[in-house]
């Protein structure tokens, strides 16, 4: 039984892993603490806590941060979890639970869970893209987890498909996730509402500027036709990013997870759809496929697990 | 010894190789003709004028095309060579001389040169940019050549940057080779030498719209102040572009290659100082190198040489 937790900025989520199998035996959760010490502390909880009712003992601990940790497993860049940065995360929980401890990123977590158990299963070249505040996500290349030199591969949100675009979060112009995350749907529609092109937004929100993503997945769900218009333009640019790693990487599948995920088949025909008039020379390559996410939002603890265990 | 061959869309440049060093021992060159029948009849006589002169054995050929090929070496894709789409140029000139024959993309093979032989020795995770009429490249990801699903990694230039931009020959908009290739250095002279901002590359062209990228560089070498500003716009468009694969990619290593290579260390410097201002958590993360190209316009007909003998 290996322990995998995807700690967040907001909540640390613990499960106990089958490592075979991957299957999810337990489950305990916490919320994150920013202080690097009181996380270590919240952390050998969450472990001792699975560790008492695991029929089997466990073997190791993965951690899967928000952010990016050195090898030794010290947090170094983390802007959702600032009281770790410069802490020795993954040492420390080690000494105080007494068990291997590695740390990763979690997206990079994600895809590896997804690869080897989910919907990337059988496939040597693919992207996990995760649409919720922001778009994250994760490679697979030549049939290896890619970690990138400093193991910070995994930022899709932050290419720029727009130089002229609007200054973005990141102090940059014109980044993917300020068009296709789940941000950007809620902005579309509010944009729409206030042309008077999202009645039924208006009416779910209370007014054009509180029409959110969630009002639209809403709407689209109830048949609401205008709603499925702002939908479909928002997966043009959804589907205009994955083009940009297809064309690059040759890529043969994209996994769409995260939380945008939950609508399920018609964010899958959406973005597949725009994206066969998106990459160049489409009619000369076989089709790329989009298909869902299969591990919901357990995918970045089970990462964190087989991260543990298996390099990737 | 070991035959490779660039075979490009007007001409075809083969050397003979040393497997070991990756020395150019000898060499010819061709004009490429589109049909298939005939162009395995030219490169079968470029082969057997080396064989003919080599000090060893001839053990293998590699062909570098423009465009795609098939793991059985008949060429699938190629808007240079449409006339050998189709054709089984492998398996033919295979029969035609005797010799076992690797068929690979170009830019992958001059990847595989750079990476072995060149700029990108010692690196684990790094990018070739050609910078030319277009803009091609390719990736070590992991340590390996990447080639992708279906050997077609390695079109960077076909990234959208600005999907607001104009249409551009590919039939979409804004992709980075409209604003980053040779042929975009000529665009911004021209534009600027228009509103008087580059009278120089007038008195060389003669006119403002006979400015190309090589006036640029000729009144740059020459100190004058306008060509450099001109020339530092277009860095930036060139590394707004590696920006984007550093950050997908968490690359350690960018290798500029391609015909305005020859600007050297301006080239360098420029893309260099622009990327730091364009890498999101620029200043958290160990700065990415950036080099010069070292085999020059050999590389594609040296790395088609190792794809026979290497499969990267």
């Amino acid at each position: 039984m290996i322990v995998g937790i995807d700690v967040g900025g907001t909540k640390a989520s613990a499960l106990l892993v089958d490592a075979e199998s991957a299957a999810v035996v337990d489950r305990e959760r916490a919320s994150s603490v920013e202080d690097g010490p009181a996380l270590v502390a919240a952390l050998a909880t969450l472990v001792a806590a699975l560790w008492d009712r695991s029929p089997e003992p466990v073997e190791a601990v993965g951690l899967g941060i928000a952010g990016l940790a050195d090898q030794a497993g010290t947090v170094t860049w983390s802007p959702n979890l600032p009281g770790a940065v410069g802490h020795p995360v993954g040492p420390d929980l080690e000494q105080t639970v007494g068990l291997s401890v590695t740390v990763g990123n979690d997206a990079l977590a994600a895809t590896l869970a997804e690869a080897r158990f989910g919907a990337g299963r059988n496939c040597d070249d693919l992207a996990l893209v995760t649409l919720g505040t922001g778009i994250g996500g994760g490679f697979v290349l030549g049939g290896r987890l890619h970690r990138g030199a400093h193991g910070f591969s995994g930022e899709p949100g932050h290419m720029v498909v727009n130089a002229a675009g609007p200054v973005h979060l990141s102090g940059h112009r014109g980044p993917w996730e300020h068009y296709a995350s789940g941000s950007a749907l809620g902005r579309l529609g509010s944009e729409a509402a206030t042309t008077g092109a999202f009645d039924r937004g208006v009416a779910l929100a209370g007014s054009p500027n509180g029409v959110t993503g969630f009002h639209v997945v809403e709407a689209m769900a109830d048949g609401d036709p205008q709603a499925a218009a702002v939908f479909d333009q928002w997966c043009t640019e959804v589907a205009r990013g994955v083009a940009n790693l297809v064309v690059l990487l040759d890529l043969s599948r994209v996994v769409l997870g995260g939380g945008l995920a939950d609508v399920g088949e018609p964010l899958r025909y959406g973005v597949a759809t725009a994206l066969a008039g998106l990459v160049p020379g489409a009619d000369s390559r076989p089709p790329v496929e989009v298909v869902l996410a299969e591990l919901g939002p357990d995918a970045g603890a089970i990462g964190a697990a087989l991260l543990a265990v298996d390099p990737g």
